[in-house]
C-alpha cells in the first residue's frame, strides 16, 4: 500500500490575479514544491507546452506524476484532476539467469501482476563474465543492450495485456540487477567491472527519460536504476536491504540473498556490513548449482517418516519424481545425518544406508527413489560428490556468516533478532534441515524470515513510497563493503565448518535431541 | 574576456585503485563537483557510454563543457585535454522585429563575430500582439515557432560558415528576448501573455537539450533562455541589466534600453525598480517610430552652423539626404528650439523660420534640405505634426524618468552615477541634444553611456562567465516591477514635460548660455 503520500498527488494551483501574475509554470512548482517540501521541481518541456491551457481548463487543479533525479523533483506528467485511466509502474528485477517485471498502480500502490522470463542474454553468456567479455567486441555492449530492453518490452506488452492495462499508462520504471546487468540495461561500457581494480562505470545513475533506454512506456515516464556500491555489490542488493528494511530496524538484522551469488548484509539503522559471496571461492556458484531448478516432478521436500525410519519425499506438483533441486538437496543431505545415514564428515555410511548404496565407477550413489517409483527411467540418487560439493557450499556458508556477523560486526548469532533469506533459492529451504547440516547458525527457526524476490521487492518499495528514494542513497552511502580475506584464518574456520553440523557441536544444540 | 574560470576546465580525475573503487562517473564528478563548488553535476547518459575507455585513453584529464540548470550543473560534453578545435557559444538577442547572433570562443571569451537578421515572423504579424493572436490557431505556435528556428538555424551556418567555425562545435547557446519572443522560441502557449490578468507560461525556462529546440548545434549541446518578470518585462530587460552590471553598482544608476518599447530600470546592488513603458500609452510605439530606420542617406544628426545660424545635416555614409532617422529628428528638434525656430510650446514659428516653412493641407511644413539636395525628388521636411509627436514622445520619456527615478525610487537626477542608454535607436541619441529639448534630464554629459544591444551583451556576458547565471536569477528575484499609473498626477507631470524643455525651466540650467 501507498505509506503516506505517493508518487502521483493531486495539486491545487493558485489561480492568477492581476495582483500576483507569476506565470503558470512557476505557480504550478511553488505548489508542487509546498506539496512535496522540496527546493527543485523540474518541469519538462513537453508539460509547458500545452500548461496554460490545460490549467485553465482544469480548473487549476491537476494530477502530477512525480519522481526524484539525484538533484531535483521531475514532474513526470500532468493529467486531468479526475482520470479514469491507470497510472503505473514498473518494477524490474534485472536477474543475470532471470527477468521479473512486476506492475503496480502508482495511486493505491496496489500490486497488479508480474511475469518472469529468461535473459535473453544468456545466449551470449551464461554468466556475467562471458558478457562483459563480449561487451568488449565492437557493437558488444550495444548487442547485449538491445537483447535486454527488447524482451522487456514484449513481456511488458504481455504483461500489460494480461491485465488489462496500456504501456502508455506507465510513468515509472525502477529496475534493480547487480552492476554488470545495470550497466548493460543502461548499454554504458561495462569492460572495466571485470579488470582489476574493479571499476563501474558509475556508481548512482541518474534518473533517465525512458526515451533514452529505448523502453517503450508513457512517451514522458522516467526510469530509475538502483545505484550499486561496486562490481561486486549491486543495486540488486540495495533493493534488497530497502525490502527488507534493515536499514530501519533498531536492533542487528542479517538478511542472506542466495542467487547466482550469495551475499550477506547484517546491520540495523546504525551500521550495515555487507560481504558478497563470489569473493569466496569456496563458494563461488556452489549454491546455485545445487541440485536441478524447480519444476514439475523436481523433489523440493524429503523427510525421514518417523514410523519406519524411510526417507520420504515430496515433488512439486505432486508428479512421478525427475530430480532433485536444492532446497530438496538440504533436506535430504540433512535427513541422511540425523538417520546417521551419513557421518560426521559427511560421507555415505555402507552400513547404515545398506541397500540403497551402489558403486559405480568407483563413486558411491544414495538411491532415494528407484527407477520404477522415477519418472525418468533411472532411479534418483545422490552421488558422494554431490554431496561432497554440498559439503562445501554449507561449510562456505557458515563460514562467511560467522564471519560477517562475528569477526566484522562483533557479534553472537543470538544478537540477530531476523535473519532475512532472499532470492529464488533461499525462499524454499527448510531453515531446520540447513540448521541440521550446519549451513545456516543454529538459531530459533521463527528468527527465519523469507524474503523471497527482494530485488524486486525494493523496486516495488520505491514505487509505492518516495520516502525509499533518500534510503537508497543513505544505504549506498552507510554500507560498509568488506572484502572476505580467504586467508588461513579463514581456512580454518572453514574446515571447521565442513563437518557435520560443525566440529563444534555445541554451537547446535538443537540437535541434542534429534540424533 | 573569460573572468577567472569559465564554462570550459580542465579536469584532473583521481586514478581508480584497488583501495578506491569508485566508479569513473563518480570519480569525474568528485573532480568536477570539487572544482565547480558544487552540490550536484548531472552526467548525461550520452557521456556515460565511453566514458570509462576515454577516460583512460586520456590518463584520466579531460576538458569539460560545463553548463547549469536550476537545480544542479550539467556536463555538457567531455572532450579529449588537448583539443585543437574551437569549443564554441552562441548568444542570441531575439528581437521582435530583428534578431542577432553572436559567436564566441568559450575558453578565451573572445567574439567571434556576429550576424542579425529581420525576424521572419514579421511576415505573420508586425508585433507581438499580431503574433500571438495568431498563435492561437491551430498550429499557430508551432508555425511561428519553427519560422525562428529555421532562420536561427539558417543564419547560424553563414555565420559559422564565414568564420571558419563548425556548428557541432557550440555547445551553449543563451538567448534573450521578451516574454512573448522567449515563449514562441520554446514554442509554447503564449496566449495569455495578452489576455487578462496577462500571465506568461513560464518565469524562468530551465536549461533544454538543443536537441528540445531544434536547434542544430553540437548533439549535446544545451540552450538557456533568460527569464522574465511577467508578460511586459523579459528577458531582453534582465540580460541588459546584467551587462550594464546595475546589480553590482554602489551608487544607484539608471538603464533604459529603447527599443519596441521604452524600458526603465533603476538601482544598483541594494534594489532595482523598473517599469515598461509600453504601460504608458502616450508612449507607446512613439520612440521608436520616430524618423526611418537608419540607413545610408538618412540624415542622423543635425546641428546650427556657429557662423551663419543656419541648419547643417550629416546623412550616413555621406550619401545624399533621403530622410531622417530618430537621432536625427531629436538633432533637429533641438537645433530649432535653441535657435528659436520653434517657441516652448513646440510649435514652429512663421517669423523665426522664413522661408524655410510652407503650409500644406493646413499643416505647417519645416524644410531642413530641399528638392535641389535631396535624392528623392522631394524636399526633406519636419511636419507640424512630426514634430507634436516628437513632443508627446519627450514628455512621456521624462516624466516616466521622473516617475521611477523621483516619485518611486525618491532619488533626484543629480544621485544618478551612471544613466545608460541601451537599444538600437538609444545608441545614436546626442544626449546634449536630448536634454537640450527636455527628453532627458539636465545632469552631465559624461553621466550617459551607450550600451548598444545590451540584451545580445547579456547573454553574451553570460556565455563568458559562469558566475553570471547566479546574477541573472537574483536579478529576476530582486527586481520590482512598478506598473505606471497613467493617473492624474501623471497627466499633471505630463503636461509640464510637453514644453521645451519643461515648464519648470530650471530644471535645465545648462540651457541658460545657449539660449
Amino acid at each position: 500500500m501507498i505509506k503516506e503520500k505517493g508518487f502521483v498527488r493531486t495539486i491545487l494551483v493558485e489561480n492568477p490575479s492581476l495582483s500576483d501574475n507569476t506565470a503558470d509554470a512557476q505557480r504550478l512548482e511553488q505548489a508542487l514544491k509546498k506539496d512535496l517540501d522540496a527546493d527543485h521541481v523540474r518541469i519538462p518541456l513537453k508539460i509547458l507546452k500545452s500548461l496554460p491551457s490545460k490549467l485553465r481548463s482544469w480548473n487549476f487543479k491537476a494530477k502530477a506524476v512525480l519522481f526524484k533525479d539525484l538533484s531535483s523533483w521531475i514532474l513526470v506528467d500532468l493529467l486531468e484532476p479526475v482520470i479514469k485511466k491507470a497510472v503505473l509502474g514498473t518494477a524490474i528485477d534485472i536477474g543475470t539467469t532471470r527477468i521479473v517485471i512486476a506492475l503496480v498502480d502508482l495511486e493505491t500502490g496496489k500490486d497488479i501482476g508480474e511475469t518472469g522470463f529468461d535473459n535473453p542474454q544468456a545466449a551470449i553468456g551464461p554468466d556475467v563474465l562471458a558478457r562483459i567479455h563480449y561487451s568488449n567486441r565492437e557493437n558488444g555492449v550495444f548487442e547485449l543492450n538491445r537483447l535486454v530492453i527488447d524482451a522487456v518490452n514484449l513481456n511488458l506488452s504481455v504483461l500489460c495485456e494480461k491485465h488489462g492495462c496500456k504501456k502508455e499508462d506507465i510513468y515509472l520504471v525502477t529496475c534493480a540487477g547487480n552492476t554488470a546487468m545495470t550497466h548493460l540495461f543502461l548499454g554504458i561500457e561495462s569492460f572495466w567491472i571485470i579488470k582489476e581494480p574493479y571499476i563501474p562505470c558509475v556508481n548512482i545513475p541518474d534518473t533517465q527519460p525512458a526515451g533514452n533506454l529505448n523502453l517503450r512506456i508513457n512517451e514522458n515516464g522516467v526510469v530509475f536504476l538502483f545505484p550499486n556500491i561496486g562490481s561486486y555489490f549491486g543495486g540488486d542488493l540495495i533493493a534488497g536491504i530497502l525490502f527488507s528494511a534493515l536499514d530501519e530496524k533498531h536492533e542487528p538484522c542479517l538478511m542472506v540473498d542466495v542467487g547466482t551469488n550469495a551475499e550477506i548484509v547484517v546491520g540495523n539503522n546504525d551500521f550495515l556490513i555487507a560481504c558478497a559471496g563470489a569473493a569466496g571461492p569456496a563458494l563461488e556458484g556452489g549454491m546455485s548449482k545445487m541440485g536441478m531448478t524447480a519444476k514439475p516432478g523436481v523433489i523440493d521436500k524429503v523427510w525421514i517418516d518417523p514410523d519406519t525410519g524411510d526417507l520420504k519425499s515430496h515433488t512439486i506438483d505432486g508428479k512421478k519424481p525427475v530430480g532433485i533441486c536444492g532446497s530438496g538437496m538440504i533436506d535430504l543431505a540433512a535427513s541422511l545425518f540425523l538417520s546417521g545415514r551419513i557421518d560426521i564428515r559427511g560421507k555415505l555410511s555402507s552400513h547404515a544406508c545398506g541397500k540403497a548404496l551402489f558403486k559405480k565407477d568407483g563413486i558411491m550413489y544414495f538411491v532415494l527413489v528407484d527407477k520404477a517409483g522415477s519418472d525418468t527411467g533411472e532411479s534418483i540418487c545422490l552421488s558422494q560428490a554431490d554431496l561432497d560439493s554440498l559439503t562445501s557450499s554449507k561449510a562456505a556458508m557458515y563460514t562467511i556468516l560467522e564471519v560477517i556477523v562475528k569477526n566484522t560486526a562483533g557479534l553472537e548469532f543470538e544478537d540477530l533478532e531476523k535473519f532475512y533469506v532472499a532470492g529464488t533459492f533461499g525462499s524454499f529451504i527448510n531453515p531446520v534441515s540447513a540448521i541440521s547440516i550446519g549451513m545456516l547458525p543454529d538459531i530459533p527457526v521463527n528468527t527465519f524470515e523469507v524474503l523471497g524476490n527482494s530485488s524486486l521487492g525494493g523496486a516495488k518499495e520505491l514505487l509505492k513510497n518516495p520516502d525509499a528514494f533518500e534510503r537508497i542513497m543513505n544505504i549506498r552511502q552507510s554500507i560498509t563493503y568488506i572484502e572476505l580475506n580467504v586467508n588461513q584464518e579463514f581456512m580454518n574456520m572453514f574446515s571447521g565448518a565442513k563437518f557435520y553440523p560443525h566440529t563444534d557441536r555445541a554451537r547446535f544444540p538443537s540437535l541434542d535431541n534429534k540424533i
